[in-house]
C-alpha cells in the first residue's frame, strides 16, 4: 500500500579531511509521478485509495480542500470516501493569493496535529488550485521536517503548473512566494474533468501559463493555441482531441525543464519567462491581476523587448497578442506601462537570480535566449508598446 | 571567494512511463564542513572573510546574532568587520526556547529582505546558541527556497549538537521543533573560546547532550566524562588536553551518525536517545527545564528501563547518575515521575517515528539497541526509580 509514497533515498559519508575539519557529503534521491486520470472521485477509481492509510487505523486519509472546490465537489468526495469505508479527515480552507500566508499554513499544520498525522504513512491529499497546492506543500514540507503529500489540481493553472513541480510557497512582506521550499509530492493526479466547473476568468488565467510555455519552448503548442484557444476556453478543455494534447504537451514541456534542474541549481530557467516583472507587479495590483494574467502581460512585454533586439518579428508579437485575445487575457495594465516600476520589479527579480538579470526572451517562437543588459531605455520602449496595444 | 559556498549539485531525468504517466527522478548532492577554529574574531583570522561577499558590493556580510552574545562579543565582532572593511548588516535578536517561533523567524526574514540578500552569494552568518542557529537555519532554508548560511555556535549545546547537523526548527502549537527543515550550512565554525563566558547552568545544559552521546555510543567518551566532567565545567572547557578531545569525540560521533542518515530516512536513530520523553515534557515545563536538562533526565529514565530489561547493570546506572551530578544537571523533575504523562510523551514521539516506539536504549554503556514494546508498567517502574534518586 505504501509503495506509492516514494520516500527519498539518501546516502552519505563522513570524512575527516584535517585533524580539525570534518566534511559531510550526502546525496538525496527524490522521485515523483505525474499522472493523468479520468474521474478521480468516481466510485470505481482506486487511484487515491492506493496512496494512503496509516499504521494506526485500517484506512484513513487526511485531506485539505479549497473551499470553492468543496462547495462543488464536497458531496461527491465524501460519498467516495464513505463508499470505500475510508475515514477522511477533511479541512476546508478558504484560499486566495491575498491569504496565501504563514497564518493559512498554520491552519493546515493545526489540522495535521489534531489528526495526529504519522510522519511517513499519512500522505496529505491537497485538492484545489495553485494557491491551495502551494500552501499545503509548504505546510507538509515543514511539518516534522516533511511529510508526504499528494496534489490534486482542480483548475488549469494548477494542472499544468503548480501541481507538477516541487516548489511550495507562501507570500510574506508583500512579496510573492518569498518563503518556500522544494518538497516533491508523492504523486500529482491530473483529472481534466475538474476544469468543467472552472470560471471563465480562472481558466483564462491558467491559459496564461500555457502561452508562456508555448512562446518560450514549444512552437507546436503555440500553433495549437493559435488555432484552438477560443474553443478550449469555451469547451472548458473538455473536447476529446485538442485539450488532451495541449495538456500533455504543457506537462511534458514543464517537466522537461524542471527535471534536470529540480532545485534550481541553474538560475537561467526558460520557465521563468513571464515571471520577471510580474511577481512584484501582481502583488502590488492585488486583487486586480491574477497570476496568469500578470504572466501573460510579462510575456507580451518581453516579446516587445525581444522584437526590439531582433530576436522576434513584429508579426510574431502580433500572433502572441491574438492568442491572448482568444484566451480572453487582459492586454493592458497600467503597471506594465511604467518603465521605472518595471525596472524596480526587474531589480527585485535580479536578487532572486543572484544579482544578474538572466532574462529569458523568445528567440523566435518556441526558442529561448537569455539577456543581461536590459536598460531603462529598453523598458521605456517596451512600455510604450504596451500602452499602445489595442489602441 | 565563493568556493566555500557549497552549493547543492543536482541532476534529474524525466521518463514517460506510460502515455499518461510521467516520472521525475532526481538527485541532490549536499556537502558541508565542520571546522574547529581558534579565535574566530581575532583580527588575524580570515575564516569568516573567506565565506561571504555579494556580487553587488565589494564585501559585505549579513549577520544574525543572539542578543546575549552581542552584549559580550558585539564590540569585538564590529571591530573585526571594521578592521577588514567589511560592511556588516547585523541583526541582534533576543532568543529563548519560548520565543523560538514563526514570529522570530519572520523578524530574520525581514532583515534579509531589507538588506536585499542575494540568493546564492550572501551567506547568513548565525552567531549564537542552539535556538538562534535553529531559527536562522529555518529562515535561511525558506527564504527564496533556501539561501546559504554559516553556523557559529557560542555555547556547548550548539557546538556539539545544533551547529553540526542540518536540521532547522521552530516550535508551534506548544510542540518542540514541530516545524522545520533539512538545510545544511555551508560550514559550521566551532570556536571553543566562546565557552569561556557561558553561564554555568547553560554549560551544564550542553553537557546533557555529551552524556547522551557517551552513554548510547561512545564508552571512551563516557570514561572521559566520568573522570573530568567537574573539571570541564569549572574550567569552561578551556583546558588544553581533555576539552579538545571531548569536543572532537562528540562532534565525530554525532557526524558519524548523521552523515549516512542526513534526511532521517531511517527512524531508528541512536542520537534520538534522550529525546523520546523529553520533547513534550520540556515544553510543558517551560521555562523550568532547559533542553539538555530534559535530555539528561530522559537518558536516566531510559537507563532505568534498560536496567529492568537486563541491558544495563545497576552499577552503570549509578555511574550515569554520578556523571549527571558532576555535570550539575538536575537528577529529578516531577514530570519524569508521572507514568501516564511519560506514556503520553512517548505516544507523541511515536507519531514522529511513524507509529512505532523505536526507543533507543543503552545495551551496556556505549552501545545502542531499539525496543518497541514499552508498556505503562515499564514506565511505572522507571518512574519510581526516578522519584527515588537522591532520596
Amino acid at each position: 500500500m505504501n509503495d506509492r509514497i516514494l520516500l527519498p533515498v539518501s546516502m552519505g559519508v563522513l570524512e575527516r579531511i584535517e585533524p580539525t575539519t570534518w566534511r559531510v557529503s550526502a546525496s538525496q534521491d527524490v522521485a515523483y509521478e505525474v499522472r493523468q486520470v479520468d474521474g478521480l472521485f468516481s466510485l470505481a477509481c482506486r487511484e487515491l485509495l492506493a496512496c494512503g492509510g496509516s499504521e494506526f487505523s485500517s484506512l484513513r486519509q487526511v485531506v485539505v480542500i479549497d473551499e470553492r472546490v468543496d462547495a462543488l465537489y464536497g458531496d461527491k468526495i465524501r460519498a467516495y470516501y464513505n463508499h470505500h469505508e475510508v475515514t477522511a479527515y477533511i479541512l476546508t480552507l478558504p484560499v486566495s493569493e491575498e491569504s496565501k500566508d504563514l497564518d493559512a499554513a498554520l491552519v493546515i499544520v493545526r489540522h495535521l496535529e489534531s489528526v495526529g498525522v504519522l510522519r511517513r504513512s499519512d500522505p496529505i491529499i491537497a485538492i484545489g488550485g495553485g494557491v491551495l497546492l502551494d500552501l499545503v506543500g509548504f505546510a507538509a514540507g515543514l511539518y516534522r521536517r516533511g511529510v508526504p503529500y499528494i496534489k490534486v489540481p482542480t483548475n488549469g493553472m494548477a494542472m499544468w503548473d503548480a501541481a507538477i513541480g516541487v516548489k511550495t510557497a507562501v507570500n510574506v512582506l508583500g512579496r510573492r512566494n518569498r518563503l518556500g521550499s522544494y518538497h516533491a509530492p508523492a504523486i500529482a493526479l491530473l483529472d481534466r474533468s475538474f476544469l468543467r466547473t472552472v470560471e471563465r476568468r480562472d481558466l483564462s488565467n491558467g491559459m496564461g501559463e500555457l502561452l508562456k510555455l508555448a512562446v518560450i519552448k514549444d512552437a507546436r503548442l503555440f500553433n495549437l493555441l493559435e488555432h484552438h484557444s477560443a474553443m478550449l476556453l469555451n469547451s472548458r478543455f473538455q473536447d476529446p482531441i485538442v485539450a488532451p494534447e495541449v495538456i500533455a504537451r504543457a506537462v511534458d514541456g514543464m517537466l522537461e525543464e524542471l527535471a534536470p534542474n529540480l532545485w534550481e541549481r541553474t538560475l537561467e530557467r526558460s520557465v521563468d519567462f513571464g515571471h520577471s516583472f510580474g511577481p512584484l507587479l501582481e502583488m502590488k495590483a492585488l486583487p486586480e491581476l491574477l497570476h496568469g494574467e500578470a504572466v501573460a502581460l510579462d510575456v507580451l512585454l518581453s516579446c516587445w523587448m525581444a522584437r526590439d533586439r531582433g530576436m522576434l518579428s513584429e508579426e510574431d508579437v502580433q500572433r502572441v497578442i491574438k492568442v491572448m485575445r482568444d484566451m480572453q487575457l487582459p492586454l493592458r495594465h497600467r503597471f506594465f506601462e511604467q518603465p521605472e516600476l518595471l525596472m524596480e520589479a526587474l531589480m527585485d527579480t535580479m536578487r532572486h537570480r543572484n544579482g544578474q538579470q538572466r532574462l529569458p526572451l523568445p528567440n523566435g517562437i518556441g526558442c529561448c535566449g537569455f539577456v543581461n543588459n536590459v536598460r531603462l531605455d529598453d523598458l521605456k520602449a517596451a512600455a510604450r508598446e504596451m500602452a499602445n496595444v489595442g489602441a
